[in-house]
């Protein structure tokens, strides 16, 4: 068993590569579920979407959100009649945010994920990293922002003086599927609000210390692949790099993917991490998805 | 100012003659909200929304449900993915439902409806009947359906037994508008399900008593022109003709506007209502519907 955690972006298009080479009956992904919530009536579940998507090969992935040639009729008739709509949900999107959201009231967000994933012909499994309801906070310069104002309303232009997430008891199979794992693998996602919301949950670090983890930088030089990784890292006082990167996991990583370009920091980083994988982590094609993928994999002892 | 009551289907119709006739600022539409309820996440008030499109000239007029030429995007994903939808929105009309369900959280069902009106053009003040939320239960041989059940999953089949439904407070200017009308005009809905829920409010019979009331009788013979009005008339013992509509509203009713083929029933109901007005109440084009909008208007004093 290979378990990964992931958020919404760049572990979607590492686990693009992995579902071509590990079975997929024998992968657990743990998705972030941080920034959570309702939006025009439904349950908005971003990260856990776009995991499904990607699973079953229906996913935007030029926007890693959203389905694939999707419609947006009703989202652009609510801009037009004066009701913008703070995320863009395209109308075929909007189905799976209804069904998950009916299934999630009768059963937990848990269940719906697992029942949506079935129905989509996913044969990983795939667990939200907690049924309950976070709260994430960015603190900026212009005020204290809810997570999608920020991204999407200000763009992340703002400048980020503090993140603050509420603490959330993991779902259930969450610490097992770690402990039952010959590996665990942390996607190039967001250290802060995709993978740390993750490592708060009780008892996580404590498993991956004992299990193999290999995580993949999301960094290279000193800036975020994409996305506002470096803004939310700086604020907590990381540094934005992948020396940084391997010292918010120091304590249970066992090997710590990089790109090429970062060749340079190897000594710096082995002083850190035992191991060092350099290869190439800009995930522009299949190939190179499906090559960081299998140097990922061969890396596992 | 002339008041209308309406439903979802006969009303309208009628409502598209009016349109043409009456001042637009001189009309205030009063409407049920007894089957309102939630469906995917949003507040649909079925007859609302069919007025609010029927006023800005967008309504279905075929299915007089929903917005004329939408799409069903979602709604057939919904069905796709085993999640059927029992209503039938459309993607255009789902963002109605969307904004108004936002507006209805904020700011209450009247006010929402008032901006969303007002965002459609529409000169008239449309007056949803109240802002509580109601219940009602169809007693069927197959046991206590709701009534959207009963409706479309059932189509409408199953015997009828009883219709119970709560009791709720009238929006805030429904007797006012009553009272400061020169007549009131009770469209050809459902005497059961869409016009009784209105005239159970307080005080609304005391106000039509006062008032001109003019209604149209949506029975010919002994079958309702549309819908499943005839089966709810039996079930509440009222006789299924123009005489049982007439019977049924006899304490404040003035004036009762039946079709040419219940002539025979002219001597029969002036027994009962000082006023028989016979004229072509079969609204299958825009011509009978000014028409007849003109024969109503014509006939008050």
């Amino acid at each position: 068993m290979i378990t990964v955690l992931s958020g919404g972006t760049g572990t979607p298009k590492l686990l693009q590569g992995i579902k071509e080479i590990v079975n997929p009956e024998e992968l657990t992904i743990i998705v972030n579920t941080l920034e959570n919530d309702y939006f025009s009536g439904v349950y908005v579940s971003a990260d856990l979407d776009t995991v499904l998507y990607t699973m079953s090969d229906i996913i935007n992935d030029e926007l890693w959100y959203g389905v694939k040639g999707d419609t947006f009729i009703t989202h652009e008739r609510l801009e037009e009649i004066g009701c913008p709509e703070l995320l863009r949900i395209g109308d075929i999107d909007r189905a799976t945010k209804i069904q998950k959201t009916q299934l999630m009231e009768k059963y937990g967000l848990a269940k719906a994920c697992e029942i949506q994933a079935r129905n989509m012909g996913i044969k990983s499994k795939i667990i939200p990293m907690s049924e309950e309801q976070s709260d994430i906070k960015i603190v900026s310069d212009i005020g204290e922002l809810e997570f999608h104002d920020f991204l999407i309303k200000h763009q992340s232009k703002p400048e980020v003086l503090d993140v603050k997430f509420s603490k959330v008891s993991p779902a259930e199979g969450i610490i097992e599927a770690i402990n039952n794992s010959r590996a665990v693998i942390i996607g190039p996602s967001n250290p802060v609000t995709s993978i740390l919301p993750i490592l708060s949950l009780e008892g996580v670090r404590e498993a991956l210390k004992n299990t193999y983890v290999v995580a993949v930088s999301p960094i290279i030089g000193c800036d975020a692949v994409s996305g506002p990784a470096s803004k939310f890292m700086n604020a907590l006082g990381i540094e934005v790099s992948s020396v940084g990167v391997a010292q918010l996991y120091e304590d249970f990583l066992d090997n710590i993917v990089i790109d090429d370009k970062d060749s340079n920091m190897e000594s710096q980083l082995k002083q850190i991490i035992n191991k060092v994988t350099i290869t190439n982590t800009i995930m522009n094609n299949l190939g190179v998805k499906k090559n960081l993928a299998q140097t990922i994999i061969d890396s596992i002892p």
